[in-house]
């Protein structure tokens, strides 16, 4: 145990894109665990698109991170003493514990993973909240039926990696949308994709209509912008769009672009739905067992992006995020 | 029986708001009814936010009008003539007779009314296709459940009115968005509705934050635009956003504006969901035994606009709707 604990707190709120004088890095001294708390290493951080809304100061489904507060981040620890009953040295948890070096916790909200079971990676990739997202948003929101048309965008990222694989999975033919030739060659070389559209290129609505001759059935949304016009100028009559995020317009200075075609949900009687994982937090045992169940018998592959090094790489990680730099879950594995 | 009819036909496609040429007054020799049809006096037709769309040359819910067609309308006429079984001299029928002062027609699509029940505007109004829309797009679209907010956009139009007097029957509270003093005291003051918007004085934002301070359960849009955003930033938790039109885009030269706000959807885990009432054809009975009891025990009031005139009327009425210069259903009542 050491005596002190680097942290990474939100100093200022950014407009736009976020900048590094937006973090502080600061060194405060290491608490000790109280009577039914433990303390822990962090071993993995979890780099997540939505950290980007949890910066700014207006409501949404989660409160702001307050300045001066350490940076929200799921991770998973490594228990190095205890003085709670469930608790003990050695134990892996995963749970909302912040962009720091050493953790303290009554346990809630965290739960101990099975580190032999799988990576700490994969605790906040396919089974963490990524994999939640793609099961519940693809099955539940999605209401995806065999022998569908899925197209995912953000397809080579945490989500859309678990979104079409799952979706191959039930029977669906899967488009998926990534930026460059290298994620749309992984996607459908090694993660079964039947098709890859690179929207570097251009043309993706066109792109649409060809891989989708007989048009969308579940649009799987992480990017918005021009990439959901272009989807929604391609729906199947009664098609689901499933709004999971909007990762092109995180860092806009300027209003939000909303998509000019949403009558098309009126033509294609189709409906466009937004959830939030953490609702369907009850039922993810349920995801869990299936995703494990299809991880061991090879049907998904888990696709993460390991960068390594201290929590001071939090803020230049966090940008690979909006570059598209990252293949699969991005996570900092502290050294 | 006259010899020549009076046709309105589409002479060339808009951009942008119809304007007088794009239309052609035509007269043409009127058919006699062969075997198995009957022949009849347009006396009232109906005028339809939709036309304009249906008149664009694109891919719809329904084919566009073509060039040097008689334009589609849904309109009641009056038997003349008839050599089909089930038509009389005498009788009325609404069907889809275009803008036209005779008709021969096959009944296919067509239906008797009874028209000392309810009147021929009423037929094309409360019990017609914008009653249908109202009815369909709140309680199935809408999922209206009983003690929830229902806000209506065009609340003092065809559709608005319905929707709003259906929401009250249905034990909901309603906020009706409509333009001017005038329209939002009927609103109020005549239809029951528990609160009005004028979006001409501004702040409509503002104004359903203060009528709905727990939030939209169901948003019924008829205009997309601002007032669709001014909506989802005041989505309650799971609300429906039913798109019914968008109005305030039909005439745009440039291309829709796409709601901003949308990423409320996620954030308020509501859904928006576009339909088509032609899908609701095998219902429509249950609506209109519904509609015409709430009618008969003073629960609804129907609320009609008649011009009276000839068919080289159309294009002028036609302009009314766009302009927001009709309340409730608009016709024009062929003299």
């Amino acid at each position: 145990m050491t005596d002190t604990n680097r942290q990474i707190q939100l100093a200022s709120r950014p407009v736009g894109a976020v900048k590094p004088d937006n973090w502080a890095h600061v060194t405060v001294p290491a608490a000790a665990p109280a009577d039914g708390e433990f303390a822990g290493r962090t071993r993995v951080i979890s780099l997540d698109p939505a950290m980007r809304g949890w910066v700014d100061d207006r409501p949404s489904y989660i409160p702001p991170v307050g300045l001066g507060d350490v940076m929200r981040a799921a991770s998973v620890v490594e228990v190095t003493s205890s003085q709670h009953p469930d608790y003990r040295p050695g134990d892996f948890v995963v749970g909302a514990f912040g962009v720091q070096e050493y953790v303290v916790s009554n346990g809630r909200g965290a739960r101990k993973i099975d580190a032999a079971a799988a990576s700490p990676a994969t605790y906040l990739g396919a089974l963490g909240a990524p994999g939640m997202t793609a099961y519940f948003g693809l099955l539940d929101i999605g209401a995806l039926a065999e022998g569908e048309t899925v197209v995912v965008s953000g397809a080579a990222g945490a989500v859309g990696t678990m979104v079409g694989q799952i979706a191959k999975v039930r029977g669906a033919r899967v488009i998926g949308i990534a930026g460059g030739a290298a994620k749309c060659g992984l996607l459908t070389d090694e993660l079964g994709f039947d098709a890859a559209i690179d929207y570097r290129a251009g043309g993706v609505r066109k792109a649409l209509r060809s891989h989708a001759p007989n048009g969308i059935d579940v649009y799987f949304d992480n990017v918005g912008g021009e990439i959901l016009d272009a989807a929604l100028a391609n729906l199947a009559l009664r098609a689901r769009v499933v709004i999971c995020g909007a990762i092109s317009q995180y860092n806009n200075e300027t209003p939000v672009q909303g998509p000019s075609n949403y009558l098309s949900l009126l033509v294609r009687r189709a409906r466009m739905e937004g959830f939030v994982v953490f609702d369907y937090a009850s039922r993810y045992a349920e995801a869990e067992r299936d995703i494990t169940g299809w991880i061991a018998d090879g049907r998904i592959r888990v696709q993460e992006h390991v960068v390594t090094g201290t929590v001071d790489d939090f803020p230049a990680t966090l940008d690979m995020l909006y570059r598209g730099e990252n293949t699969g879950k991005l996570v900092l594995e502290l050294v």
